[in-house]
């Protein structure tokens, strides 16, 4: 949180460019993501991660991120987030001009291995690559860095991940030049028990001011509990996805994030600012559907509508 | 809470086979319901709102509630409770032998009156003669009473309900006679403060002890969050509704209970014991859907899993 989320409690970073695409079959056109993007801003979303740096033989679906990033920089006032794999895809990141780059790190080894065929150690070298990149940049031109402790609510290869191994590679991300970490619940294994245990640990080694943001999920239905959880113990950044795209919480190994729209709801039922409009966050999830007309959308907002006499935050107080 | 439950830290009230029934077209068979309950109190479920004494006319779907009752009660360890809508209906209850009798006052006079076609002052006579009539048992056999303040966190109708209001009433239901107050969120309309803050409301009415649950729904995908503030306010009993039958959280008005299978892995999961075995219950889920073929059932769990590696309260630490 920053300057441009000052007047705001919670910064909702909308992921489902990047992580709910990547996930589908369907093909969104440049065009359509960009309308996507610029209604989402227009309608209060601060932060939105508009795509990811891999090789486009891997992620056709992805293959325009330089040119989303280029747009969505023209967007006054919005931080453009990028995921990237590895210091080949951070340098591409770095050129187009993308203001927070994430690196994903699975604590699990056998999940890192799988998944991105890298040990750990080779995950922390390329950590370590992109925060010299970025430490050789102009200062007002560095991207904010996150390393993503992926898999860290347990994998669904290895179970649970112990606690030192949690707490090393957290550390190790944070010496390589990380200027945050994140928790991510990859898998849908978290609670909201072991979510307020593992903000613990992992603050206990980067402080509290490098742990601010989670990435949950909901495929097992505990993710508006979950981020409950990870408010109470302060965190102030929170992703989800517009109508869940790309995840059926009910496929195992689909995305399941969290939905924007209710999470939004449940903020500013609580009287947290969001900044965001909902009547217009639930416009763009048309818009949205219209240009995914294939995909299913999730969320209970959108069909149950919002509470008679309901008031976004700052909440008025009743009679 | 009781010697019944002293070995467990959450008491999880399934209201399925009243709540869940009263909401759906299909006409489930006695054989069938009896069949329901005596295996969720196998699966260790403590307490079962097993129907609710209305006149048949209005509701044969529950038209068989004293017989479920008398078979009910013959189930060791097992709090079997009713809904009844006024002093008739607990003359049946405690005829029947019920443990528990719930006595749903909506808050909102608007409901209240469309609902049960009665003003508040009517009901609060109703719960007066109900706990006169408890008054008359014999020590040993009066069951435990519970005035539940429906329609709590707004109501479709009204919107927002003053607190005012929300604590004369509850003032009213203890002076009547009820043991304790539930708060009952009808319409889908809480948020975790809310939840939060009608607690501490309530208690500074009736005192800790006199608030120990909530029945909550799922309408707007909040259900787990809100239980969630609850637990952490010290609420001990939480309802919930297997396979989330009777209420599509989609269609406005229906009931959209909170998942029994979720809730029960979710307390699990943060190391809260709940008595359930978590894989009897899925099977007792399976024996409903065939009981109830018409019917759609709901909750994530039962789609996802639980994860590697998962295990029950008391929660073992990872290495």
């Amino acid at each position: 949180m920053d300057a441009r989320t000052s007047d705001i409690d919670i910064l909702v970073s909308e992921v489902g460019p990047r992580d709910g695409l990547q996930s589908i079959g369907s093909i969104m056109p440049t065009e359509a993501k960009k309308a996507w993007i610029a209604a989402e801003a227009a309608a209060g979303v601060r932060e939105i991660e508009v795509g990811s740096f891999v090789p486009a033989r891997l992620l056709p679906q992805l293959a325009d991120t330089a040119e989303i990033v280029a747009y969505a920089r023209t967007i006054p006032g919005l931080t453009v987030a990028v995921l990237v794999p590895n210091a080949r895809g951070a340098e591409a990141a770095i050129a187009s001009g993308a203001d927070k780059i994430t690196l994903p790190l699975s604590v699990s080894e056998t999940h890192s291995l799988a998944n991105l065929r890298r040990t750990h150690e080779q995950v922390i070298a390329e950590a370590g690559a992109i925060g010299r990149m970025i430490a050789a940049q102009p200062p007002g031109l560095r991207p904010h860095f996150e390393g993503s402790l992926s898999t860290v609510f347990g994998c669904t290869l290895e179970g649970p991940i112990s606690d030192a191994q949690v707490g090393r590679l957290a550390a190790a991300l944070m010496n390589a030049g990380c200027d945050e970490v994140g928790l991510s619940d990859t898998t849908g294994y978290a609670d909201p028990a072991s979510v307020r245990r593992l903000i613990a640990l992992v603050r206990n080694v980067v402080g509290r001011g490098a742990l601010t943001g989670i990435h949950l999920h909901n495929t097992r239905g505990l993710g508006l509990a979950n981020a409950l959880a990870a408010l109470d113990c302060g965190l102030t950044t929170l992703d989800a996805s517009l109508g869940g795209i790309g995840g059926c919480p009910f496929a195992p190994g689909a995305s399941g994030n969290i939905v924007t729209e209710d999470l939004v709801f449940m903020l500013e039922a609580m009287g947290l600012r969001t900044g965001i409009d909902i009547d217009r966050l639930l416009a763009v999830r048309e818009l949205v559907a219209q240009a995914l007309p294939q995909e299913e959308m999730f969320g209970f907002l959108p069909d149950a509508k919002l509470p008679l006499g309901f008031r976004s935050a700052p909440a008025l107080e009743y009679i």
